[in-house]
């Protein structure tokens, strides 16, 4: 079994951590993720500038109060700024990276917010020295997308994980920390391929699973459209994460492909043994394995996330 | 496709339903569904009888106030009632259909709550002449079992589906509508072995692919612990039916085990697809299936569900 990961905050206690009040923050992508992460920081920091191709989400990212100042001018956004963080799918992230290294300021800290990091930090590490890249990503957010979806509470106590490079500094570790800070999550350090195989399994599977369980009701609904007149809480939960933008989870599957075959495997051996079960009628097995998971997941979370 | 059933109220027009204002009904089996069904029929009736092997059960329904009366002992809980509903795991329910046809009323409406409807009904059907049997099964409830987690309120607005038996008198299906309309459900008349359809693929299916992901994640756990310090609203929300009660579902698998066997053939052909487009890295088709599922997600439940 793989070891804890140490917390953070005995290689680098609060009390040294940078402060975040002087620094000018440039978020780009301005959607769920981005907005809150903005609205989260937004007064805590010099200035938190929201970067969007679409001038109507700056205008109402301005009107929440999720930004100080707005631009659709990516270079221009981003050039004074001494933390950059990249909020948008992974594949865009992947091409930002590529476009925008001329353009930041010397000893900038560059973060993105990508559910995948593997591919991410490869492009990061070749990135010139006068950059600070890190890997980072929240484990928080809901199934709906865009700016009107954005709410600074999804951080508070969620866990943010951040992947930094084999040359990151300490001091760029320490900054991020006081980021994490500022906006409530908990930092937990990991690396990048480890990050990719655990959320691998506790992310982007069930996400799939809600896919593919939709999709079957679809095919029985072609037989008999009543199905969908019978769905309640239970269906509606298990499949909410079929609802999830398109766009942000096709860049995390493209890019995380590896790890997430090795979870969709896992899952059909375990599925394929529960039917097993059922085809055999073999009750005192099924118990079994039902009590394991009935155990496993009502510990899991406490009573008011149940 | 199958038709749309017939709404219920054309046959049987709300103005012709007999009252319930009269009826003494005993339910047996004070757990979740059977305590709210208490507790919204309460006052609305001449008494309402709750029956349960535990006395503290009964005693906690009693200062709750979900019931008028209560006791442990079955034969005198039922034998004076107009109604009985049985809100018990469906094998117990085949068994008390067994044990109570003698002490039961002339002409008292017997309706039980079970999730799983064509063994309840063919039981059903060999009563005696002098009961009056309906299948009925409410698709509301969460994964919490037992007295405490009773609450009237889940049965407002929720689909209450009802299976006649082939003889089941028009009176006794009216005024089972007259009770459904009283706990504030809305009523749909189905035969058993279509609802043992359609539920096992909507509701069966959900809470069996829940526990598969619970046990998929176990086994990456026992490699790497870390897992479920990263689990988010996703794994949360995906897991929830994992921890619904043991002995429920374990009699709902096993009574509607044909059913249930289906929809996990149907299950297993849709993720397979999904398996066989990612290990392709097909993202043409990939879109294609995630835009399908998203749509039909995103359409099923209105924001305050979703």
């Amino acid at each position: 079994m793989i070891d804890r990961v140490e917390d953070p905050t005995e290689e680098y206690p609060l009390i040294n951590r940078p402060s975040v009040s002087g620094l000018t923050v440039a978020i780009v992508g301005i959607g769920q993720m981005g907005g809150s992460f903005a609205g989260a920081l937004r007064g805590k920091c010099q200035s938190v500038i929201g970067i969007d191709k679409s001038s109507e989400v700056i205008e109402i990212a301005l009107k929440h109060k999720l930004i100080d100042y707005g631009t659709t001018d990516l270079i221009h956004g981003v050039y004074e700024a001494n933390v950059v963080i990249l909020a948008t799918p992974v594949r865009v992230i992947l091409s930002l990276l590529d476009q925008l290294a001329l353009y930041l300021a010397n000893d900038c800290l560059l973060m993105d917010l990508g559910s995948t990091k593997s591919q991410i930090v490869i492009k990061m590490a070749a990135l010139p020295n006068h950059l600070q890249p890190i890997g980072g990503h929240p484990m928080c957010g809901r199934e709906i997308s865009g700016v009107l979806a954005a709410d600074p509470e999804i951080y508070k106590n969620a866990v943010f994980i951040l992947t930094p490079l084999s040359n990151t500094s300490k001091r760029t570790i320490s900054l991020s920390l006081s980021l994490i800070d500022a906006i409530g999550s908990h930092p937990l350090i990991l690396d990048p391929e480890r990050h990719d195989r655990l959320v691998a399994a506790i992310s982007h599977l069930p996400y799939l699973l809600a896919c593919a369980l939709v999709d079957t009701v679809q095919e029985v609904a072609s037989v008999d459209s009543l199905v969908w007149d019978v769905a309640s809480s239970g269906f509606r939960d298990t499949s909410r994460l079929a609802a999830s933008d398109i766009t942000m989870m096709l860049d995390i599957v493209l890019t995380n492909r590896k790890a997430i075959i090795e979870a969709l495997r896992r899952f059909d051996a375990s599925f394929n043994e529960l039917v097993k079960l059922i085809v055999a009628g073999d009750e005192s097995e099924l118990r079994k394995l039902l009590t394991e998971v009935y155990h496993r997941r009502s510990n899991l979370f406490n009573n008011n996330n149940s």
